[in-house]
């Protein structure tokens, strides 16, 4: 169907060829998807690349969680589903990617231009002869989107790169099948790289530092933006040019190493430790880095007394100071100004709080109290870790980790079942790290059966499972916990991976402490993945879970 | 949270309760989904009902395809899932449930009222304080939708029923998370049952019955439809009433028992019987019950020269006879008038196929030409069976069944994975029959999750997984059946329901045919649910694949 052609020549590459390639100088070197018919030039042209490698997954939706992950780590990343069936069932995964900011392209092989011109009825549509059902609902999780034709192939793929990088959120490309094995028509278009309009970009400037100059108080407010964007170290040189505090929600943990000294603690509204809430809620001004995202989680449901007049708050691509909007201007530029700036305080020196100390004998059953410091002493520099959207994100993130960890969470879109799959496209995105996840068993069924792909394709992840009679996270939310839809089938675990495939895992399934405190080390050790499966109590929460169950009514309105 | 309130007394009963309550009345005694906190109040009020009881599955995908799968057998089934992250990955099987005219209630709980009139920051949200982004979305895999509050609540739910039942299609319901606890406001508005114009009705019986008489020779085509509406008796009648043969194709595969003088066979175009292609082919009047799709898998990539001109096509709400359409007319009327109608000839008598010859000796290893024969000799009257998209469909579907065999297969939309949920919702819709599974493991690595569902739920489906080394179908639509993306993790597949705690279930794996008959035996004795994994070999195709690998240019249209 498909042959190998030379890439250098754009007429002679087909469009297939083409995408995979221009995607590929983009820095993505794998391609994570489920085949199907109508996305087999797509499939094809992978296979057939030097550069790109095809990652099958279980199901699209764990694909695109998959890339996801990968596009964190890597700048962007590539998605490949089939027409309708696999499009749509990605879309949870893209929509998320859209919501904090992830830059995945998702390229769908549609139906032959041929056939659609006909109003063929076809597998995979609504029996309709229509081929418009799908696009537009697809296209509402990217920020931009096209379908591909050979004469627009080369301007669209420029215009929908540069629309996504500009925003860092996903960009959706339908290429029909014949089509997509059609030869490109050349066109004369250099890549469109996204960059601040100098003017506006000195008037953003000059307005921030003269807010600077006249606060008596500043305070630092790094998004998760700039980890999405890899501007870690530029964040991190910016703030210690100016010198003042910084702080961060937990969506943010651990952009900039904790034990910084300019680092004032995690904010999260009334559970925030009292310095912390009292350098960002009195200070003068709060330089807001990439677009902090202050929503129900990361403010503890909305507690908290933030006066969002103080904000300066630097986009990706504009500069809001009150009710005034500076467009065009880029936050690694406003970064970069930042770093040029003289203050005239002496910078903040906070006193970095140490890692927890870890606690229960050997023979205790596992409380939450144990476990969550007992991942602070685990975790070490070179680690990535995954943390799901309940109590483990709940858990770990109020505790001091140690620089040079990484850590990716969903926590605005808050997909249950993410980290599963997120971790495995992290761990393929950058193997020189250990990818260490740590998730809930509710979680964990929606997405578990890419633990297969991990063993297939060597991505060593070191899983944590925590085995706790259900939903936690669920339980925590409401009144009565008790109800029958935070139970979950009773799965056993750690006899999953070989059921996989994952041949000589480390699996372990722990109950007490010094069971995990081996399982640990061993897993540490492994050069293969591993997976161990904590045994916790029912009701057992992290504080910040137990807070949370107190805030209901804050969190979801008066019950009429 | 919520409290036990009556039922009885509307202006007692809370939006969620109501809902619940008015859902049940339809027939469905299960509610399939997964708990989150937007749609906390609903599952509250399947947990308070006596009647619907919650079904929690591994995700909502499994969840949408397993109401899927109910909703065939039941006529209506209820899907609940939580806002954007819930809904969207519920997408793809409630499309694939618009396809194929399956009526699933989708019934997802939204951010409050007052936080979306305050425009609040919220999980599960783009961050942007818009709540009216994925409502669009959602609502394009359904045939009617509403956004509830507790003042519309009754005439909504009434208008919602009502065209969900004469579309026979999926309805979506949102319900703030505020007002589905608030009282419902009463209001006079009765149950709307879809009916004929009776004007409109009498005209179409005329004509058609016209139609009837001058044709020399006639062949009904039973739609899939008939058996989403339950109308297989209605159906039987009618045909025998008129006389004639009837052909079906491998959507409606065992709509009526194929043991039945008057069946001439199954049409798939160029790969049909040369005695039913002529029937069919040949017929002045084509009476398609339903409305039959003919896309490319039913007729075996568009081969075959059927007649349009000839069809009288009877929808489910109008009779459409050339270009003149009659609307408002239902298909189970025009059934009823078929029935009493006198047809002029004797009655259509074909020879009935007999079951086919099971083949191979025990210590063969197993191929396909030993496989699918021995389905066919293991299924009997009281099964349901459902039949995974790609060769195990294929494969099944051209062997004669025994009368008494129901057969689901989601022929049209085709989206793989849908048969392991979807085998889930037919067992608990139904335990009076016994549910089998036929499935191949590229399809079963998508959902395979759900096993520990069945296992949870007391489901004891009878499942057998063909593993192959991949996706075989995939391999047979292709020139080069060898690229990576056709291969998947090497699952140990028998392993699987004990890992995902189906205690007690029988599992076997099986290489020769002496095994596999040995294991059918043992699944068919099982009280649990049991799981065979047969090893098959990687490019052993069943007849109706090896067609389509020699058809790729009609399916796809031409390579340019």
């Amino acid at each position: 169907m498909t042959k190998q052609r030379p890439k250098t020549d754009t007429s002679a590459v087909n469009v297939a060829d083409y995408i995979v390639a221009r995607l590929a100088a983009e820095g993505i070197d794998h391609c994570f998807g489920v085949a199907g018919d109508y996305v087999f030039p797509i499939c094809d042209a992978v296979d057939n690349s030097a550069k790109v490698k095809w990652i099958g997954c279980a199901n699209e939706l764990n694909a695109s969680y998959a890339a996801d992950g990968y596009a964190r780590i890597r700048g962007a990343a590539m998605l490949a589903t089939t027409y309708g069936v696999g499009e749509l069932s990605a879309m949870n995964g893209v929509m998320g990617a859209k919501a904090e900011r992830s830059l995945v392209f998702h390229v769908v092989g549609m139906p032959s231009y041929q056939h659609q011109r006909l109003h063929k009825i076809a597998h995979h549509t609504l029996g309709d002869g229509v081929f418009g059902n799908f696009v537009e609902l697809s296209a509402g999780a990217a920020c931009c989107h096209a379908v591909i034709n050979p004469e627009n192939c080369v301007v669209e793929m420029e215009r929908i790169i540069a629309e996504a990088r500009r925003n860092n959120q996903p960009a959706y490309i339908a290429v029909p099948s014949d089509y997509a094995l059609s030869p490109v028509v050349s066109a004369d278009v250099k890549p469109i790289v996204p960059k601040s309009n100098e003017a506006a970009l000195q008037k953003a400037m000059a307005i921030i530092a003269e807010r600077i100059n006249k606060a008596k108080s500043i305070v630092a407010f790094p998004a998760f933006t700039i980890s999405r964007l890899g501007l870690q170290k530029e964040a991190q040189k910016a703030i210690e040019a100016l010198g003042c505090p910084f702080v961060t929600t937990l969506m943010e943990k651990c952009v900039i190493g904790e034990s910084h000294p300019q680092f004032a603690g995690m904010y999260a509204g009334a559970v925030s430790e009292p310095k912390t809430r009292k350098i960002i809620e009195g200070a003068d001004l709060v330089l807001d880095l990439g677009g902090v995202n202050l929503n129900d989680i990361t403010t503890a449901a909305y507690s908290g007394q933030l006066d969002l007049s103080r904000f300066v708050t630097v986009g990706l691509d504009d500069v809001r100071i009150g009710d005034q909007v500076i467009a065009n201007v880029r936050l690694e530029d406003i970064l970069s100004g930042l770093a040029k700036l003289k203050p005239s305080s002496a910078p903040y020196k906070g006193k970095p709080q140490g890692l927890a100390q870890v606690n229960g004998r050997p023979s205790d059953k596992i409380t939450m109290a144990a476990l969550y410091p007992r991942y602070a002493a685990f975790l070490r520099a070179g680690d990535t870790v995954i943390l799901e959207t309940g109590s483990s994100s709940l858990g770990v993130t109020p505790t001091i980790l140690p620089d040079g960890v990484r850590v990716e969470a969903q926590v605005l879109w808050g997909s249950i079942g993410w980290a599963t799959p997120a971790a495995f496209g992290v761990a393929l995105a950058d193997p020189s790290r250990r990818t260490i996840l740590i998730t809930g068993e509710g979680s964990h069924q929606l997405t578990a059966n890419d633990v297969g792909a991990m063993g297939r394709f060597g991505a060593n992840v070191i899983v944590f499972v925590l085995n706790n009679g259900g939903y936690l996270i669920e339980r925590a939310l409401e009144e009565n916990p008790d109800w029958t839809y935070n139970d979950v089938a009773p799965w056993n675990y750690a006899e999953l991976p070989k059921a996989l495939g994952c041949a000589n895992w480390y699996t372990a399934r722990v109950t007490t402490v010094g069971e995990l405190d081996e399982a640990m080390k061993a897993a540490r050790a492994s050069k293969t993945g591993a997976y161990i499966e904590i045994v916790g109590g029912k009701m057992d929460m992290p504080p910040a879970l137990a807070f949370a169950h107190g805030q209901l009514q804050a969190m979801y309105g008066d019950t009429p």
